[in-house]
């Protein structure tokens, strides 16, 4: 999109791209069936868990102001606010760590000042909230979101990889605490004994670490070998709130011979407790709060205001990443505007608001990708089984699966019915079935592997739809009338999960990636090539790939070190924003402008066209990509959160004269043909711009990443 | 070796082969440098940590007569003799399960008798090594071994896994017992209040399952991304001991708030403590044995007999599996004489006696398998990269290279200097140096990759010497004077060590595998082929294979029933002897006689010619084999265990016709070129019978593999 600040503009620009999908947005949901429970039961632990956690730190923090109940009802309330009318449906809302630390200095700054104290403590929030979403309008309106597509993949990345440590660093905190009295107990009670502590502390050491090994191992079930194809599909989609289960259940095994308090598990009110209903109507104590410090609550609003505005655009922004080949438009401007309305709703009701959450935004859309692969894999085996049934030739069973993935195709209102979505798919088929016998004779199965061949023929797609966000927002507001289950769960647990998420969000990122890159040893690093892999490990000298990442890597520690700072830790992205100017202005002196382009491709700097025509061109010949092994790719790509299609050098390194392989086809972009114009457009997909630009292989819908695609999360929303 | 009961022949026959090679034994083992070190300490551990163990459990049962020391004493002793003037010196000795529980038995059975009791009970035991070893001499003597290659693979990887599942009980009773009060305290100490025995048993989990899982990570080392070469390379050498170490070192992290007994840690007494002598002068004792109680002793003696003839064959015959290519003759007869000799100095010493062991020796053998893989690797990258400084063609690089294996190869006496050794690698070499351009052309090192190429070019040799195992028997006697220091390490760090060794035993155990094949979904199979797998995968319908898999598991489940019988359960050897016949006799009726044969091949029967002359050319046709990446598929078959050499299918599943792959060269069998005709008969390779049976990969060394080559241990020894 373009930078206009013309006010208005964008939220209207938004608004139109996503009312001509709106209803498509459910249909497309509904029609997924029951299958769309699996991401929907992933993003919710992923969403509960962290959100029960803040809530516990909050009551700590706020004596027990507000609690885990609190937290959750904001999650659900604004979540399921923003699914129904919000822009972007695959950005997840939920209270997160910087609100829980704004709020905590919020309240130490509340209750030690006679006129406020913790009773008007909410009430004043409740301003706060009031100038907080004063200002996203104000932001929303004059189009601030226009220079989000400043925001680089070195600030997305760098945001993505602090999360991870912060969340890393709340689990070994937790752990840690495990072997501590904590805060609010009595220290005489048995379980606080040495002997009582010392074992909760390795018991949790059991559990936490039980759950983040498992977790992790589930994640990759639908490439085990051993299992019906079901049981594995089945570990993949729900081995994460299974395990959590599952290690519930061993925390109760020594249930008899030890203390009633170990393990520790989750301490919350239920909402039903005396007390729990207090927070709901603030709104008649705002006008007792003095004018003073309703003027003052300006002062914490701008630092919330500029939280907010970057957090939830970053999380949407990582939720759209070009690799997703995403087809509905983009909506950051409405978003913020829509954002503000809910602070100041939730202001006003005393919870503290939510706001786009990482990594629980792209992890949405991975499991999204996958369940997208798993709809079109299913029904086009269907449909390839069939004809081979009706004895048809190879040509006549390709014609049926066009046809069949056609109709699996979001058919968007304002979108030509055209053949061109189907072209490469035909196009690559055909040309693989040429290359195993003749069209016309009946298939002969033995030879034809269909569910292998499927795979190696599916793009990157993602369902996008509203109804998992919906639902796992309403399972978010079940958990506050499930909190006497909920406090079965042991923290230790909880730990473990924050570890897995952190380590879950890690692959794809290739930030994280050039930093083990960096370990590699020289010996070693042809094996990144015959990965999947990203541009750069070809076309940047690994002298500047180390240099420019021992400077992001500088920068990460400095902001994680501004964490640690007790009240402006808070404001730690503004130095993630202040990496804009850096990137733009001070980065291009020290390296090359083709090398920054693969490393960080900024859509404001220009490409050399040499590099284009000739280098891109020859580099895409000598590589492939394919979905091999059942979506284990796939799943090695999306699921297991590798962001961006890699792409595997067929070459060894023994025999470097590129030569064509065979999957390798030369069709047209994959962006030209799953868009229409308008759509295009509205994607910020040109396509005169892309035309033509060297060959390019359409099996993992690599939209032109050698250069133009690599301008990731940029283009998305030009 | 031909099934003689000749007296005497079969003991002369072993003493001349390994008479011959005797001086080589030392000499290649000093020439080894410091490298021998890597196996020796992998070795040593895995022989002392059990040991250890097992005096551990011979201390609480005999109320302290035997100890530790006295286990470590016998397994340094006999590995030092048997080290020094041993036939097989692959074979590792140590004091195992078996013997403890024979032990254990005597000593409940003389504790209660007046004339008898704890006083004389190793006097007793004396005679029964007398008698012992009188059984032995005379099954050696009279050619009992000869019958060993009628245990054909079924019997004893059906052993060997039953080793690994004891070894993984033992692991699972250790921390089931962490969390009890050990019988010899008292349980009124700290230490075993409720909340100290709970904090110790999460402790032993945590300890327990950190080594275990670190040291199975470490062995894999040399297949890492990170780190440099020489630290993967150590790393993988000495991870496992180094893993002993850190757990230790971490059990002291919380040394200071908690009781001296948490974690508990080995408990013996040292060897200078008063009373750790007694056993050494027993033989003055022997004496004062009731005449009837010395004539008894000849009933267990026929037990132990049975059980270490058993042993001791099975464990040398498992060290010295057809897929190693060994070199240098078996000494199965003279090895049983020598344990003869052996039994009756530990009886007269009061110790219990040591004999062959499963999986060390097994282990031991794979060790040296990647030991001498590196040595030969390093010895030819060097040249190569000579040639290529010097600007040699590819010809002469390979001349040169040719030069440098040849003078690697084990220089035995009676072998004549011919170029056969060599021969396969010149072929192999030079068709793929035509493969890649002109063969005098200079090099260009960017087209060829020494280092990958020259994994390609090796095949599975192991260093066969008698340094390493004479070091590890004098560093298990080095453990008797360092018990001070062994005390220091937790008991739950030796259970993570028995399930690790259980776990590590696993790969290439050919059962293991077809029953994991069981339990591989139908629609993954084709991984087991496009891995390096056995024959019998393709050859056989997997129904039968089915069938087979799940008859020998019961005949497991039954003989690890057996074992807990209380006296008897020490003869579960008998079991194992007893599918000898149900082999030879009862299996045929129900299987093919080529299925069997795939499956488990044995000696005296005869293959159909067809499934010769057809069948197994094919076969071979459409595979390759080959050694790549670094050593790392070395590491899969050898260093994690795979004892038998897999074959990659370079068929993928959809173009299932059989083309010779670029790597295939028809050669001799590797057998063949490697063994002069004299220690041809020795090991049991009779050329003739070999010759011209269809093409061979010779790059794996892969002797005739598909049909006589499947006789595996059997023709080792015929």
């Amino acid at each position: 999109m373009e930078e206009t600040f013309v006010p208005f503009r964008g939220i209207k620009n938004d608004l139109q791209g996503r009312l001509l999908c709106y209803k498509q947005d459910w249909t497309g949901g509904l029609r997924a069936g029951f299958r769309i429970l699996a991401p929907t039961t992933y993003i919710f632990f992923a969403s509960a868990i962290p959100v029960i956690s803040f809530g516990e730190q909050l009551e700590k923090n706020t004596d027990g102001v507000l609690t885990a109940v609190q937290t959750l009802a904001s999650t659900a309330l604004c979540g399921i606010i923003h699914s129904i009318i919000g822009g972007q449906p695959l950005l997840i809302l939920g209270v997160a760590e910087p609100t829980v630390l704004m709020y905590t200095f919020m309240f130490n700054f509340a209750k030690d000042r006679p006129d406020l104290g913790p009773k008007l403590f909410l009430a004043w929030t409740g301003w706060v909230c009031v100038w907080t979403s004063g200002l996203l309008f104000l932001l929303a309106i004059l189009g601030a979101s226009s220079i989000i597509n400043r925001f680089t993949r070195i600030a997305g990345e760098l945001f993505g990889l602090l999360i991870a440590m912060l969340f890393m660093q709340e689990a070994i905190k937790g752990l840690i605490d495990e072997f501590r009295i904590p805060g609010r107990e009595s220290p005489t009670l048995t379980e606080f004994q040495p002997s009582w502590r010392f074992a909760n502390g390795m018991f949790a050491l059991v559990l936490s670490f039980g759950l983040f090994l498992t977790a992790l191992r589930s994640r990759k079930a639908r490439s085990w070998r051993y299992g019906s194809g079901w049981l594995r599909g089945f570990i993949a989609d729900y081995g994460v709130p299974l395990m959590v289960l599952v290690w519930t259940a061993v925390s109760y095994i020594p249930a008899g011979s030890i203390p009633k308090g170990i393990p520790r598990r989750l301490f919350s009110p239920n909402p039903w407790s005396p007390g729990a209903y207090e927070n709901w109507t603030i709104i008649k104590d705002m006008l007792n709060v003095p004018v003073l410090y309703i003027i003052g609550a300006f002062i914490p609003a701008t630092m919330i205001a500029v939280l907010y505005y970057f957090d939830h655009s970053v999380a949407s922004q990582l939720a759209q990443q070009k690799e997703f080949n995403l087809r509905k438009p983009p909506s950051f401007h409405y978003d913020l505007l829509l954002l503000g309305f809910m602070v100041i709703l939730c202001g006003l009701i005393g919870i503290p608001p939510a706001n786009g959450v990482i990594p629980q935004s792209p992890m949405h859309t991975k499991s999204l990708a996958t369940l997208k692969h798993q709809l079109l894999r299913n029904r086009l085996v269907e449909t390839a089984r069939k004809c081979i049934r009706e004895n048809s030739s190879l040509g006549q069973m390709y014609e049926s699966m066009q046809e069949a993935y056609q109709h699996m195709q979001t058919p968007l209102v304002y979108q030509e019915p055209s053949a061109l979505g189907l072209k490469e798919l035909k196009d690559s088929t055909i040309q693989l079935a040429s290359s195993m016998g003749n069209m016309e004779a009946p298939i002969d199965e033995t030879v034809f592997d269909i569910e292998n061949e499927i795979d190696d023929l599916l793009p990157v797609e993602v369902k996008e739809q509203r109804l998992s966000n919906l639902l796992q927002a309403i399972m978010v507001g079940g958990c506050v009338a499930a909190m006497p289950f909920l406090k079965k769960i042991p923290t230790s647990v909880l730990w473990g999960y924050f570890a897995f998420m952190a380590v879950e969000s890690l692959p794809g990122n290739q930030f994280w990636e050039r930093i083990l890159l960096l370990f590699t040893a020289p010996s070693r690093r042809y094996k990144v090539l015959e990965d999947y892999h990203a541009t750069f490990v070809e076309t940047v000298p690994f002298k500047t790939i180390a240099m420019f990442t021992i400077f992001q890597t500088a920068y990460l520690l400095v902001c994680f070190g501004i964490t640690w700072v007790p009240i402006a830790g808070v404001l730690f992205p503004l130095m993630i924003m202040l990496l804009v100017p850096v990137r733009q202005y001070i980065l291009p002196k020290f390296f090359k402008g083709a090398h920054l382009q693969d490393l960080d491709a900024a859509e404001y700097e220009e490409v050399p066209a040499l590099s284009f025509n000739f280098t891109s061109q020859e580099r895409e010949l000598s590589r492939r990509s394919s979905f091999a092994d059942h979506g284990e790719v796939l799943d090695g790509m999306i699921t297991r959160g590798r962001g961006e299609i890699r792409r595997t050098c067929s070459l060894k390194m023994t025999s470097s004269t590129a030569t064509p392989t065979k999957d390798f086809k030369s069709t047209k972009s994959f962006s030209d043909r799953v868009c229409s114009p308008r759509i295009a457009e509205l994607r910020g997909i040109q396509s005169p711009r892309f035309g033509g630009r060297g060959p390019f292989s359409p099996r993992t819908g690599e939209a032109r990443q050698s250069n133009l695609g690599k301008s990731g999360q940029n283009s998305d929303i030009n």
